[in-house]
């Protein structure tokens, strides 16, 4: 039997970090794999190579000239992590053709990066261990007066997607009460996952461990502003897991540079931040450089869940791994490509 | 009806600390409350109050002469952590007097922590923080390459007491393999928690985070010497959250400080540790003063847990929250008062 | 704001058992509810009203020309159970208008019947509540010799979506070795559920416990047939959920009359069955009158998802709890309309 | 090294069925084994063999003159069920011998006939398969206007105990709210384990599935009385799975022959039951001759955990798989040995 052709050139990403050792392998004897390499898209090469393909591996422009001339395309797998507005989604609706993405594959990193970082603050380990090199340890009880359990605490979630489910399921032993903000998920759904469905105001007054996990839209850019901000309390922890641009990110700095909660930010407006930023100098703020859901095992998770999906597409069967992008939605994302 | 009396002496513990707000409400309300003070015991008021008491609460010594000024004795309640070897068990025995104590009360606080270092040593987060704020962070998948799931991954418990079994609970949903060793429990009580029985050098030798929850005897001290610590493989993670006493600490820190392996330890030899002490320079290590068990919410705890005991002890039933001394354990256990 | 026009003619399902009480407030105030009425769908009046209409809710004919006269048409929701091949899926397709299926509302009544079952047979329990009516009952352990556990057991699950998944949740806390035979489904997605991809013959010949919950397509009518039927072994358990048409049913009937295993079954070839099949003397198979998902819990439910997902529709966004026709398999369903 | 002498006189256990094929063997190789066979007690020739004695296996008479010509006995090991009052218990308690019950050893056994006659209840399970071989059984819908989801609903649980915590862990995943009577465990503990500590009337009032699992004792025979069963509401399903004495069963009979409430019983005040009784006519009334407990995973694992124990105890450890007798409460247990 003859293989599929697959294009793939899946920059920013590479190649050998998705599909590592056994995984490439597996590729190789899946399809007939063209890949025209890690660095910027060629076009022209690309553009060559359409004929005939059957899927595309990578987050390349794809307008609708350069969609026609892939007449057997049936699947664009991107392997990045959000969809961008550089695709003819309404071509590739009418056309039968999947569109892909692999967000689902950072859930778990993320996850557990954010339980982490509440453990972290909850319980001051980063900050303790500063002090304990700077020689001003503090032990025993005296050392933890403000450390809380995060078990039987209440926690907010504000995005109910793949991150929020995913970190419910890290909840789970800790039988905490559970609010979620999320303004595109019916109650129901987030009353059967043994959450209370709850305003952004409610999640942000009440709630004691909050956690952003919510993307970024056209519609909800800096919703958490300060006045929102303002409304969390001292005692509280507030974790930046998404999107910067979701939030105040300097008001979100003074707030915590003056102790009225603490934070932890995986993400930054400008990456890299300023060198002389005062978050850096920041006792109440938790610093992560964009680490959360970039580990190895995710990466070479996306290259799993492209074979299994692929697997099945070309059985003739629908994919169930990645992330289907949906004409209402795909065009209101607001991220850009990274590279 | 007339109100039994209760001695107190909590020394280094204090009344206040373990019933706080209403539960010493509600301990007054139960018995007569005959409080001796937080300082260390005085004994003289301690003997001139025995006649007529029906429990203690407090670490105070308790030779057979002292016991029998307490004809009323029924218990005696532990509320700082462990058995010590200042009291007349095989009397108590004898005489149907409870001697109970309080370590499942810090079980919570020291799983999370526990948790939370696990995380932190698997993503790097207080190392990367602290880089953060030297200006030297890197980021995205750059900046975490040594970054690796605690789903799924192989662990290894050492101690299978209350704080290995709190700690199972919150690794539930990261379905790892995870390896016991504890020569005190049946391997088939092992098996039906889900785990799997092990040799101590199968522990250090195969699995990934290796958490030391041993308390310490007579017969284990110093048992993690240096040559059992070599065992541990290079990219694993290794905790200390009981005792001190049951490693080799110098080689712990010199393995360590080579990058034998990473990890983190909330017990130290001495406390506080020298100003000097090389650990504190060490970048594969990360350290917390004894901050792991006594937070305001266990100590908490463990008044609730005397109220409750006490309340079906004066009712004729068997207490059930605090951990009874058995004969054939209590003379081997070689902690010292705290204070 | 000008109400949207949805048009409802659920026969044989009945408007009332979906939305009962407070549902059917929602749904009027939610939209303008046109209903034809709970009888065989009147088309006359179903064509006359199309113009304008937002949403469908039904099971009825939708050629190609009916949907024509419905140009404003988003939406239709299926109340009954399955996808049939009397709707222009093709045309839905082009058009964005949403299929939708309730079949996951059945869910859990279906997983809670199997579950009851499986305990069923595995304790005798309504064997030996006849034999205790006629008086032959045989008490403690004489009676319960061939008794087992479903704790620790074996489980084969045949078919693994929607109704395998909420069986799997049921089955959590019974630590079950479970293999899933779904030639639909990656052996990962498996895998990550925590149990074992295997092939159709290794679930009948090595697993005590079988369920069956495959829906019937064009291509796997009958799979369970004689041959296969053999492989079970003598102490197994088996469990018809699904649809008679996966299974020789007359097989089934008189393997288990000769106690080659026992099964129970919801299902059968025809409904009513006849009077005089010897099915109702079988002593090793459980009669249930095709009861396992209609109850009066998961008809309101289709009516909660059927409102929930009107909304998103309504708000412009993807619906998320029914589910949806898929072009790649909605035209291999072999299911015919119940009414 | 000499082993140690255990002498076994179980009945009206049986010491192949505790100790099935691996067992038995591994009980010989830890200990000489001296059986006294399976009949009633020999007492003439189990005093011939005390001198010496380490251990005992048995519900034997044990009276004090006994024990003291076992002076090296350290364990009675109950492989039937409860403690009876044919034992010096005193004389245990101050001579450091341990007696141990292996009623644990039942509770899995019974949570899982617990569960089936909850789901056969509420699904009409036995019922609807006694109709269908009468030829009266009513498909689909019409089928099941009266099933109920146990997921979601209201639960009962009167004794909390074993059999309360093995059933806890199989409703898991129902996500039921649970009230709990027992009178004898502090509130904490019931609100610990996820429950609410409720009184017998409120739970007899408002849930609408309740387990009996309390044990008799001196003081609660009869306690569900006609008074308290007439609190149950008519779509209530009540469980009676630990002991007939603890209900008045002729006024469950009755009341539930007039569809007061739906009930199903594992227990009666004679067994066998009269031929006549009314009992077997009852539709409202699932029975079973005692066969909740005893099923042969149930015995094989008593053997288990007098291994597990017995091997503690020889190397100085306490007990931990079966329950010790404790003073407070040994003695009010009312239950007579089977035999």
């Amino acid at each position: 039997m003859v293989k599929k052709k697959v294009v793939a050139a899946p920059h920013p990403q590479s190649l050998d970090i998705v599909f590592p050792g056994d995984l490439m392998g597996e590729l190789k004897d899946t399809v007939q794999l063209e890949s025209l390499g890690d660095d910027p898209v060629d076009y022209d090469a690309l553009d060559g190579n359409l004929e005939g393909t059957f899927a595309l591996i990578g987050q390349m422009d794809l307008p609708e000239e350069r969609l026609k001339r892939a007449p057997d395309l049936k699947a664009i797998f991107n392997v990045e992590g959000n969809f961008y507005q550089n695709i003819d989604y309404d071509y590739c609706f009418r056309n039968n053709i999947h569109v892909l993405n692999c967000g689902a594959a950072y859930s778990q990193a993320v996850a557990e990066m954010s339980l982490g970082m509440a453990l972290d603050l909850s319980r001051g380990i980063s900050r303790e261990d500063r002090r304990f090199r700077e020689g001003r340890e503090v032990y025993l009880s005296d050392g933890c007066r403000d450390s809380v359990l995060l078990s039987g605490s209440e926690v907010g979630v504000i995005g109910f997607g793949n991150l929020g489910r995913a970190m419910l399921k890290l909840l789970a032993p800790f039988h905490c009460s559970i609010k979620v903000f999320d303004p595109w998920i019916p109650g129901n759904v987030i009353l059967e996952a043994g959450c209370i469905p709850a305003t952004l105001e409610d999640v942000l007054k009440t709630t004691r461990f909050i956690f952003v996990f919510a993307g970024v839209t056209r519609e909800n850019q800096g919703f958490l502003n300060r006045e929102k901000l303002e409304m969390i309390r001292k005692d509280s922890f507030f974790f930046l897991m998404s999107r910067a641009a979701v939030v105040d990110f300097d008001a979100l700095c003074s707030l915590t540079s003056q102790g009225a909660f603490t934070a932890a930010t995986d993400v930054f407006p400008q990456e890299p931040l300023a060198g002389d930023h005062p978050a850096r100098r920041n006792d109440h703020l938790l610093l992560s450089a964009h680490r959360a859901g970039g580990i190895p095992q995710a990466f070479s998770l996306i290259g799993r869940m492209v074979l299994d999906d692929l697997g099945l597409i070309l059985r003739g069967l629908p994919p169930l791994r990645m992330q289907k992008a949906q004409w209402e939605t795909v065009k209101s994302f607001a991220s850009k490509p990274a590279g």
